[in-house]
């Protein structure tokens, strides 16, 4: 692998140089509000027990291209530039990670052990329309359980909270993580009459787009009495943070045993958030999250006060995740889109670091010749975990430490600059004591760049 | 965004499932080894005061092909499956971080504080004939120091001990950096009358794969007398771990301003190396690393009794990283080849990590209704950073305990065992002690996974 080729291209194509639309990239500060988001997601995915798993880019096209004919349109087909006719379009990119995941568990079942608790955290590519939230080149974050034959249904409840727990260690604001289960409509329509169950939810998923008085004409002409379309708006009205929605669906007087189902499983899932991660959790009973797969509990995650940006964290349970056609694997997750968060976040100027560099400390140098000592100095720091580069020129100290300004870094470090030995400069402050490469650290807050919500 | 689409593919696709040439993929425990590395690599590069920079996947296929027809060929392009004319083969996936990074220094200039240090962890494909230690799809770590009209040469000094501070910290093995100055060779060839420089160089760069006297016979054939041929072969004999090579060049009795310089420069780097690298930098005067755009020092790196996989982690100095016509960027960067390490470390089995798991702790289930204070525990171990999770099902403690042996956790966490409370359980030793969930913490061996080298 020739690790470094050339860029001549540079040069002859300046001119064409503009940003891709729905491809974002960010600048050094941002990158570190990015990379610390990312690093909370990892920590807390590790601390709640699940394995990182990394899959290839590409899939099959025949393995992604089975979701529909609007999906079809969205993937990235890849080609080798220089290829044959065996080579097109064989391969896309993938664009979630649950293709990709499913195929890696039917492909390595033999050496995995299961339950198996994996997270994945990667990039996924989609063709669409580029608008505000929406991104063709994006970052998924997902937990998954899976098992063989049969999954044990506390996992669906361990799901929010592992979100809960990320959402809380990383300043995104207020957010709430609204679960409903697939089994209460199914059973719901099913015990008053209504027998297309896909459809139904297909028209009551448009509740927030068109509104009640639509959702009811519309069930009326898929040939719902008037009675059964208020009894569907009721059910998707309701809405609790506690166990309440138990009550209020048995209110509406309907009997079903997979509408049993899915209330047990649902107060479940509320209870254990209410134990663990309360105020969190809302029961809704208009989540539906994908009309023809899910088969349990689905989640969805709106921040407050950013309701129209929709839904940054969903998932759900599936009864095949995976299957080979002997065994069945059934699972359950749920996926953070990182990107989404951050195009929010970081987009909007809610989010933002304290420097564009990782560089606590900056060397300064006094001329040429004292740079092995400051490079002596550097490794000192560094080597008790302080990162700092050394100035890059002998300037002017008023230019050292401009340089030190421009990138946020907050300490400049003056090697042989007092009687006893070396200084160190707040440059914030003004405030230059004396110290040690040996002994000295600087406050935590500013031992890495500071990640801050800037409205509160 | 809907983060969660169906996976119904994989029941149809079932049948079709295979590894895909080039394409690696890695086991959970194995992932855990790369995770370290890239961890290693990235701190290193953050310690020393490198920003992070990430760029989009995709560039526009005229950027990425100015490289020639070789490698044109190996670049994969990508089009939306559902696209017009007007969206085929405009894009391309990047085949390293050098262009990107070339093409978002010109985007951003006005954005960014220079001399730029920016490092850049990313995957990148290309369509290479895939073979041992040769990847389609690999991951790329890079540093690179760019600045704008000139760049202080001791940036070039710099790179290397940044190599060998990654390597010094992940159990590589024993590896040398071998580096050479461009114009050594460059002002060499001119002082023994020698016009063709980059022709010679091209000769000369087939000495490891076709010997000495092949090589003498070509640079014959290509006009060079039998002298000068053999100046040719005793300078790139030359391979000193201190300054020695200086004088043996000069006994050669060439003169050339361009092989001043370059010896100068060369000797700045191997006496930067020896004070803050000591062994680990090697002049090497055969080094040549791509033929025409770098222009000062270069470098590659083999890991001992590997050398057959040929380097590791290669780069150099360019004068123009970037330019827009007006402006020009100069830079010196290295890259390590990440997958590559990897294929040989993971796949020869020379590097293994103690679990499959983040988690160190398995808390064990005596019944369902202990379900809530098994996770109350797990929520205490987590707070305090230890990675855990609770048994899936209360089986017999036997069971539980394999669950845990299986996938390497080391400790099993028994609520309510002892007479005063928890007791936790090392099942590798089987010695089982009161614990409190507040307060127990395992040694640091075990907090996380240990990667270690096998080999010894």
């Amino acid at each position: 692998m020739s690790t470094r080729p050339t860029s001549k291209a540079d040069t002859k194509a300046a001119a064409k140089i503009t940003p891709i639309s729905g491809f974002p990239e960010y600048l050094p500060s941002e990158r570190i509000v990015e990379q610390r988001f990312l690093d909370v997601i990892r920590e807390t995915f590790e601390l709640h027990g699940f394995s990182s798993v990394e899959t290839r880019s590409i899939e099959p096209i025949e393995r992604l291209s089975a979701q529909g004919e609007d999906t079809d349109k969205e993937i990235y087909a890849v080609s080798r530039l220089g290829g044959g006719a065996e080579d097109d379009a064989r391969w896309g990119l993938h664009f979630d990670m649950t293709v990709p995941f499913a195929r890696y568990v039917l492909e390595n079942a033999g050496k995995l052990a299961f339950p198996f608790r994996r997270y994945q955290i990667q990039k996924a590519w989609r063709g669409e329309r580029p608008q505000e939230g929406r991104y063709r080149e994006f970052t998924q974050a997902d937990i998954d359980v899976v098992d063989v034959g049969q999954l044990s249904p506390h996992f669906e409840a361990e799901m929010p909270l592992v979100i809960a727990d990320v959402f809380s260690r990383f300043p995104v604001g207020e957010f709430v993580i609204q679960v409903n289960n697939r089994k209460i409509p199914n059973g719901f329509y099913q015990g008053i009459g209504l027998t297309d169950v896909i459809g139904t939810l297909r028209i009551v998923d448009k509740l927030d787009k068109i509104g009640p008085e639509k959702v009811k004409a519309m069930l009326v002409e898929a040939g719902a009495t008037d009675a059964q379309a208020d009894q569907c708006l009721a059910l998707a009205a309701i809405r609790s943070t506690d166990l309440g929605f138990v009550d209020e669906v048995r209110a509406l007087g309907v009997e079903h045993p997979l509408l049993d189902e899915g209330l047990e499983s649902l107060a479940d899932v509320i209870r254990t958030g209410m134990t663990h991660a309360p105020g969190r959790l809302v029961a809704d009973l208009r989540i539906a999250r994908g009309l023809d797969y899910y088969t349990g509990t689905v989640y969805e995650t709106q921040f407050v006060g950013h309701e129209s940006w929709g839904s940054f964290c969903s998932g759900g349970r599936y009864d095949a995740l995976a299957s080979d056609g002997k065994t069945t694997y059934p699972g359950v997750g749920i996926s953070i889109g990182v990107t989404r968060i951050l195009g929010l976040l970081v987009g909007r100027g809610l989010v933002t670091a304290s420097r564009s560099t990782p560089a606590a400390v900056l060397v300064a140098l006094n001329d040429d010749e004292s740079r092995e000592g400051a490079v002596g100095v550097a490794t000192a720091l560094r080597r008790r975990g302080i990162a700092c580069e050394v100035a890059p020129s002998p300037a002017r100290f008023g230019k050292q430490i401009r340089y030190a300004e421009r990138r946020g870094i907050p300490y400049v470090w003056f090697p042989g600059a007092g009687e006893s030995g070396d200084e160190v400069k707040d440059i914030r402050s003004g405030e230059q004591l004396p110290a040690s490469a040996d002994t000295w650290t600087p406050p935590s807050e500013d031992l890495t760049p500071l990640v801050t919500r800037v409205d509160g």
